[in-house]
């Protein structure tokens, strides 16, 4: 299996890097490193990386960003950058990258648990979050028998524990292991539309 | 109560306010008629909305645009449309309207099904949906004390259902009753950060 991670440079994207590494052949797609460059928020950029790669088994998606503020200091524009980023970024992986998809292959989609159970400043995040959930459980009735698509949704993960605890005070560390498995589960396993929350 | 109702003329917006004008004062906003006039996906047709209504003690909103189209058929200005109409539209009713607000008013927005059991044809309105119910949850944590934000998602309304049956095959239609009480929920009631779910 020949599976692409977008984002393996990342606090999460490098330890499914390590466990996927050790079982299949892995492309490693960055911002500015990696077996190929993508900025996920260009559409062509996406296009571009996927003529690189050809065609791979599975797509793994660890990156997007979406602005952190008080929603009384969010801007329009700061909602955009999250649309861009985050949002339209991992669709138009799946949009894009379904011609470049063994039949069956999956789609990984990541989101996180702001989604569901979010804290102060996360209008935005959470938001697109959200919308990545329904976004998958939608697109496969789209879909069926062609591509699978799934999203982990992770709570806050150990490896990111020292950064950002401050922010969610009182949620439970994911240990990156539960991390890894929830990508396992969507490339190794059979499921599609999937919502795989690792929250506890 | 002085209650603005922002789609009033729509086919929940009509009925929901047939409900509160028997016992409150209604303000109906409307794309081309109503008390006022606005277009939902212009932030600014929206602040001169408010300079006209003046403060209100409930903003309701049963507007807002999304693109319905198979998977492989959305470009990706049809999500565009989706974010800048029922998306942004209904952010920025809060962002905006919050100002034009009593203290603990509320804001009442809208959504559906589609954002928890999806048709097909949806990969852009679900995720619009799904959109809405993150931040509902999320931006009550920075509003708290101020205003109340929450948002009615109701399955196939039983007015609707002769133009939509055939796309949402097996849905219960919800009685118009249903669907205004889960408007009342949010206005009359003391709740902030609620999905109101009226699925059956």
């Amino acid at each position: 299996m020949k599976i692409l991670i977008v984002g393996g440079n990342g606090t999460i994207g490098k330890k499914v890097v390590t466990y996927f590494a050790q079982n299949y052949e892995v492309l490693i797609a960055g911002r500015n490193s990696g077996d190929v460059t993508v900025d996920i928020s260009n559409s062509e950029s996406i296009q571009q990386m996927f003529e690189k790669t050809g065609t791979v088994d599975a797509i793994v998606c660890v990156a997007g960003e979406a602005k952190w503020k008080p929603f009384n200091e969010l801007s329009e524009e700061d909602y955009y950058l999250g649309f861009k980023s985050k949002l339209m970024g991992q669709v138009n992986l799946v949009r894009i990258g379904q011609h470049f998809l063994t039949k069956n292959g999956s789609v990984t989609l990541t989101t996180g648990i702001l989604a569901d159970d979010p804290v102060p400043m996360t209008a935005s995040a959470a938001m697109v979050n959200g919308a990545i959930h329904s976004f998958v459980k939608a697109v496969v009735l789209d879909l069926e028998g062609q591509i699978r698509v799934n999203v982990v949704s992770s709570g806050l993960v150990e490896d990111a524990v020292e950064k950002y605890d401050a922010y969610f005070p009182g949620h439970n560390p994911i240990p990156m292991q539960k991390v890894i498995n929830g990508y396992r589960k969507s490339v190794e396993g059979k499921g599609t539309g999937k919502i795989i929350k690792i929250y506890n």
